[in-house]
């Protein structure tokens, strides 16, 4: 056996390897399940990752630091897509490449926004949206001293807005209310409105 | 004795008096500390109500029923709030007269939107601000069919909207993100952008 001829610092080498496996298998079964399910259980979560329920809890040890797991790792991949959106050039235009990205990322995830909502507490879910944040605070302020976008609101609730908006579409989406084609329109047409300064025409969403 | 006095039937009548007179001071109680501290106690409810945990929990069997009673009455009074609002004449001039009155009503709330939100499910939500709902989506399709509102998204969407940005904006304010004064510019601004027909500039906010 492996484990007896490489002695104790192989076995515990090779547990590692399990849990770290099993943890992944985990993450990726729960991230399906609550796109499609924001309620899905632990037991169907298990299930998906192929894993027992102790399994599982030996890892999470509860629902809640899951969904937290999840959270943070689609959070890290939105701001690697986020990141690449080019925030040059015109700003409304580049508001929009924003928009359409911030929506493209949200929708991958499905119904885990709600899920999230759902299960996080306020002060988690604005830690792990904190890069997102800075990034897009940073673009409109650059935006604002330049003229482009209205600046007697402050620019915190514009992220907010933009924030408010995309997750209220996911949310839409998830319920039948909206589809997944209208729902940049909807969100754009939101934030454009909340941006353009006072007496400018809104730009064709 | 009273009791002895009027006999069984005069003492159920003085207990039930008694029962709703609790329950009443309950929810004021409970209305006021909800506004202030989204995440009040039981325990400071029963106080600020001059009832013990016991009382209160004789007619609430659980916090989210009680958050759930006090929306109710809330939402009951902000029918009567916002259906006497005038929908007639220009259709944006009647959407903002509609959007000041909803932050009006949401703001002498305070932060009781925010305990709503961490406490009800969501279906409680919806089915709390059914009546609102159907009041706004009959006039922006009265404003959708004579060409004043986009009618590219769908109505409901629409409403979704304003309640989302209302709530978020109470959410702002008592995060300090946004002013009292500077919310109903904030919920307008997006609200306008999300309505405004394609190609039409976005009247003043």
């Amino acid at each position: 056996m492996t484990t007896t001829r490489t002695g104790p610092a192989g076995a515990g080498r090779q547990l590692r390897a399990d849990a770290r496996k099993n943890i992944a298998a985990i993450i990726d079964a729960a991230t399906d399940c609550l796109a499609r399910d924001p309620d899905a259980s632990i037991s169907e979560i298990a299930k998906a990752a192929g894993v027992g329920r102790v399994t599982l809890y030996g890892h999470f040890d509860s629902r809640a630091t899951l969904v937290a797991a999840v959270v943070d790792r689609a959070m890290a991949e939105a701001e690697s897509v986020l990141g690449a959106v080019d925030l040059d050039g015109d700003p409304v235009d580049a508001l929009r490449r924003l928009v359409a990205a911030t929506w493209e990322v949200s929708a991958r995830y499905g119904a885990l926004v709600v899920a999230a909502e759902r299960t996080l507490a306020d002060d988690e879910m604005v830690a792990a949206h904190a890069g997102l944040r800075d990034r897009a605070v940073g673009f409109l302020e650059r935006g604002r001293a330049a003229g482009h976008f209205r600046d007697d609101l402050p620019v915190q609730w514009q992220v907010t807005l933009l924030h408010t908006v995309t997750h209220a579409a996911a949310t839409a989406v998830h319920n039948g209310e909206l589809t997944a084609e209208d729902a940049p329109l909807a969100i754009t047409t939101a934030v454009l409105g909340a941006t353009t300064p006072p007496g400018a025409p809104v730009p064709d969403a």
